[in-house]
């Protein structure tokens, strides 16, 4: 994580979900792009969770990616707090595979989105993708680091090391 | 509803709501059970959301009963904001039976229960009745309006039209 | 469990439901709870079920919470012989991730409620606390004990071990 | 419904549940089964139950059909207090499509088995005829009208009114 | 397995089945009842399953019991040759949990019946109850063994090794 | 239907799968492949289901299709008689939405295959158009039938009746 | 749809989605931002689905908004041929209650990122509000658009029209 | 694989489906069947994917296998590219056992099908049977080849290594 102004808050609903939500980390500053990351739980810090969801925007955040499980009520809280765009990372539960945490994030009711992606890892991963893909609107060089990512990631679909498979 | 000191907090995600919430408003007038009611939407009105669940315990609410449907954060966001016990009703939502509401709200991380009633009408008169259990436990008449309310629903299920089917 | 009048009446479906039901246990001890905690299976042994819930009350329990899996019929029946709140744990299957286990105790049918928890581990501890603030309407020392817990609770959240995430 | 001795015991959790269990009458008099009928209630009249479970087969009942919907209880608690054979139909709920009735017949524990039929109509239907099968074990005269049953179905299978389908 | 006429024919879709129907093969063997077990592939052995399930009922078997998995056709093939009581079995896949193998057996058209008992070890034991209790209505020995059965189950019930646990 | 030889063979497990499956031998006919329609039930008519499966190679059958809801075996069953492709539509289900039609068709074991189509009358119509690309392999006029059909639906896609929404 | 540059690209796989993406579109139009409709079939037109995702960017749109139901592939594959950000509306199927759409939208493999919203008409409501959030952090008037409906809708939750609700 | 034309042009969505589709490959190597394995993922190597599936046909390819998980796009793209029969294998996910990779594959709209197979490794076997039935209607050695493969499972199914079990 740079020095830089964080363009995007990163938290999770509690210590556990880093687990899953480190993989955005590392993919954001892959990407170059100036983060913060913390632990806000909508259940058992709701306060903290108001607090920094109401001042993400003068803080100077532009996206705010928020992970959590189970009865995951952190993404759709935090965007029922700002108008900035929130996009939501269900981790997977312990029980239900993740059914849980996926639908109490995706299935907002209508006036209050949040931009839902997969379950678990891939969820993570991009959601930094995809706020790369927003904040390259306004600045090149992030959407110019957004497609040499997608360019790499192509080269390496292609290679396999079993000869029965081509390349 | 009563002049009575309200002893129950009624809330509900949204107007709709209310066709499944009012079963529950009309099992508590039955048992005499003074509450109030109200529309608090978790996504579209969170200040009021948290006012009222924090302010519940001082103006003399007992127990929150909170109806919602979808990503149902409602009756978890009450329970963050109070230690007063939150009973939650899942209202159905249109497209997926009902599924997404019930998970959003019964499957609440450790540290903040929400004790969860069935889906729809059902679940919305059971509210009413474990509001009374627990008020029972100190108020006699609630126990003994409990005790009458169940008494007589043995009596009605013995009861059948059909000369088919013994009485 | 101390020696006092047990006020929460702890049952389980079997044996292996403990190693879920031990941390309602451990809750109720760490709140100062009384309560006492047995095996009573609903199918098989549901002479002992109809026994135990319905002289509980005369016996100076407030709180029933029972955990069960499967086709789990213990939470709905002990509410069937009870006018006390009864609070249900879905205790995972080894098939069906426990989705049997929640649905067969969460949608009771009108008349008869079970307040339910969270599958699992993170239920069996929300039951703990749900008893609390129950039986904190009537004793303070439970409701002190309930604020403080969730006080420590609320300053665990925000520690976490990575630097990359802030505290 | 004939004056010989019933047989079969069809038992139903509510009045509204006889809408599906009444297909399993009708199947019962076309196979000449006698059988009696009742609404009991797992949850409303638990008390009603277990003496009708626990007396059935001394007053010469051989087979219980029991019908159920949401936390369907009726069947799994009769199993438990007799040794008679238990066939269980779920009736579908409101919200979830059955599949709460269908999982909490099924997903007994081991110990107390239900022989559990296909959701609604087709399982009534079906109750009553392995309830034939069951009961022609000894009496021919039950088998042999399960046989002609299943021979004319046979033939109600190839006739087709649409020109385009052969038969 | 005796010498005697087998009155229950145990069969599986394929070998690894076993691993969940020996449970069932063990109860059949602690309650006394005769019985024979096969592997016979509704899809892999048409004709033999055709053979089988058709010629059961004059070999002398009473009672089939079908355990398979995934697209589980047995039972209910099973049950289209014969008009002997057919319970089924459904044993867990390794991706969807077993809920293929469930609705598979258990959503028979009207029509032809399978008496479904639960998902893997639990319902493996359960069908040889249930076979017992069939079996027991004509057969003295077969009632009697099933009352021990359960009587020594519900013993084992209230034993419990935690001292926290009350027996 | 022309008086060509069957290629196709339609095969459905009611009469009621009629209502899905006319939309497939709609299909058949508007791309000229000759087929016959029948109604052959896995569990009503077993003996006819095994004749007519075996017996379809050598009665020119080049494709079966088969149709069938709730526990779907005919298409499985129709699978284990013949080497002929055998491709397999869910009819939806009364009550579970399909899922088991599906789950019943798709999760066949490893050995024999049925290649299944979406629920409903899409799977109904792309079943025909399968056939068509299996038997366009060795008949031009199939293939040639095949491209203009889903040429024509390509240009159909493109027009909209809203003026606001661009064709 | 005003003359201006259009800023938000809406797609749909199918004429019968227009029914629930109008309410994208009135959205939009509530928020005065430009946009253009098209049907565009990832199935059934996949070239003019190329064509339209790969220069959307390069034509002046922002963000792309797709609806689709059943295997809705509509919103991916646009993904894969773009960095702009693509949001993903899963219309509700037939069969399945849309479950199929939303797995098939939200589960994106990690490296190309859908934005998901909810099912049906809230979903595509919030589609718009989400997209108005992303182009509001360049553009002030749509940020300012975003907060007087969002204010608005605020307003709107606390009404009641029964007497017993208060406001 | 041999050096013949290849027949089938087995493509998955990333290395890691090799896992499961190396059955597949297993499986047309041992009836005999020549064919090429890629990796093509729909929404990495979008252009790839339109290049292999249109021009497979003029390659010589009768048939296409596609292997992919989670949003499964792959198979149905492939089919929207040619009309070659696209079987499509649904790889498990890890999150939500399958069931993501099953509907995206097989919920296709009317217009363009994907013949689907069962979850993992059970459908990659049976893609290769499939693709047999389907050559061997023109090849008479592939469908020798499938007959003789077919009789070879028969004789597997009856051996049985537990002494209880009867062969």
């Amino acid at each position: 994580m740079s020095d830089a102004q964080p363009l995007v808050g990163l938290i999770m609903g509690s210590k556990s979900d880093w687990e899953t939500m480190r993989h955005c980390a590392d993919t954001l500053e892959a990407l170059g792009i100036p983060f913060e990351a913390r632990v806000v739980s909508a259940h058992r810090t709701p306060d903290l969770l108001f607090t920094y969801a109401s001042q993400a925007d003068s803080r100077g955040i532009q996206v705010i990616i928020a992970g959590a499980g189970g009865s995951a009520h952190l993404p759709g809280m935090a965007a029922a707090k700002t108008v900035l765009p929130v996009l939501g990372v269900p981790v997977p539960s312990r029980t239900l595979d993740g059914l849980d945490s996926l639908l109490s994030i995706v299935q907002m009711p209508k006036g209050i989105p949040v931009g839902t992606l997969a379950l678990g890892k891939a969820g993570a991963i991009n959601a930094a993708l995809l706020a790369a893909g927003i904040l390259g609107l306004q600045r090149p060089e992030f959407r110019d680091a957004l497609m040499n990512y997608r360019r790499k990631q192509t080269e390496e679909v292609l290679a396999h090391p079993d000869p029965r498979v081509q390349t």
